[in-house]
């Protein structure tokens, strides 16, 4: 029914390799303009262009597994039409896994009440070939028990300013860590980190930062003073870009409490 | 101590994306080139150049986890220091897991006893990009009971002339398939294949003829009739390169006897 706006809920996973990140750029492809590309033959008469919104800003390098964005568009083409055309005309580095009516209102940023990240570091001598645009190669035994007594500081609610890219215009630097692990697997380790909201490079930041406690570069509480002094700069170095992915983002309260009221993401 | 020849055995892996296979060819990069000219630097006087010799000559865009290699080489440096030196020469495509000093007369393709591989299809409806270059996309359901009849027609010693690409010039087309399976993943069906050696696109072809079977084209008991005529065209369709990965080469024998006796392949 043309004029009728619907907002659709897509959930879309990429390889980051090659793109400028999630965000328009003049600099090169990003993920949102390949999107909002595929969507627009649904309604090229549209004015505007339709807006594709990303739960989370990726940088450029950075895969997801479950991103969602969210789009108002007035075409009524049944949700499973559109994500198969959706997914002819993206490249195959991006591949939109569902498509959904949402509520008329529904914005992916605004409304996410927690994201969960994953990054992957390769501790073992030698590199993989196989997947090596997704994992940090670090070649170097690291001390895992030092690395989950430092994360045990960034757990909560804290002020996370030491975590922040240089030159970040946010205002509001407090957020909710729910869990930030370190999991063993043969050859890697996964940092895992669930929270409402991250700043920019926050997770990459963390991770840099787990790994010189790791390697013995800072004892395990130097993190918390690291935390507590609110410096970027003295905090750890930023992990590359391409061990990290967007796992999953969340709209509904954790059954457990600490999402559970109204999703403002700096209310701790 | 130059002038000693000794040999050395490498166990390789690599992404096949981009090559044009283990072999060299003139019409471009190989994983061959690549490691031979990584070795030159050792030995720049050796005439003739030092010459590594595979134990799969992988097609163009298939993978190694487990590629062996072998080289006779003058030089002294110990193991250890020539993987460190082969991994800072070589693209990162291309990885020496291990470098060991074999018996002189070692060679990588005559002494192998066994090789396994894995070809990995997925049959979601939609496609993962964050692996799509090691993954047939068949976007449809497949029967895996008339998959795995079907295998039981190709295990044993058999003609596989049906299956080995045209225009081979391989006269001897016995070979002893000693494991065919397929198995279930999540998303993803794996054939797992062990054998005393392969015919060109051998692989690829047993792959594409159990997803026709599959996918219901032919029934599970066409495959035997297909093994017996030693007819190219009468197989099924050839499987992309890139879901195909070479996993290990064996130089023993198997515990449970197939491969005892002498390593002559087509002893069937």
């Amino acid at each position: 029914m043309p004029g009728t706006m619907r907002t659709l809920k897509l959930t879309i996973a990429y390889d980051g390799t090659g793109f400028v990140g999630w965000q328009r750029q003049d600099n090169g492809v990003s993920i949102q303009q390949c999107v909002e590309e595929a969507l627009a033959p649904f309604d090229p008469e549209a004015v505007p262009r339709v807006t594709v919104e990303g739960a989370s800003r990726t940088d450029a390098g950075v895969h997801a597994a479950g991103q969602v964005a969210s789009a108002r568009v007035a075409f009524g083409h049944p949700v499973d039409a559109v994500r198969r055309a959706l997914n002819i005309r993206l490249p195959t580095a991006i591949r939109v896994l569902t498509v959904e009516d949402a509520a008329p209102g529904f914005h992916a940023r605004y409304d996410a009440r927690g994201k969960r990240y994953r990054y992957r570091i390769r501790t073992a001598p030698v590199g993989w070939p196989l997947d090596r645009g997704f994992v940090w190669h670090v070649p170097r035994p690291c001390n895992v028990a030092a690395m989950r007594e430092a994360a045990r500081a960034l757990v909560g609610c804290h002020d996370f300013a030491s975590f922040q890219a240089t030159g970040s215009s946010v205002v509001d630097t407090r957020r909710t860590v729910h869990r930030l692990e370190v999991v063993e697997t043969a050859d890697e380790l996964h940092i895992e980190v669930e929270g409402d909201g991250f700043l920019r490079h926050m997770v990459r930041i963390i991770t840099g930062s787990l790994v010189d406690v790791g390697l013995g570069t800072f004892p395990p509480e130097w993190m918390a003073r690291v935390r507590d002094v609110r410096d970027r700069r003295q905090a750890g170095r930023t992990a590359p870009a391409s061990g990290l992915i967007l796992e999953q983002v969340r709209y509904d309260a954790l059954e457990d409490g600490p999402l559970a009221g109204p999703p403002t993401r700096n209310s701790c």
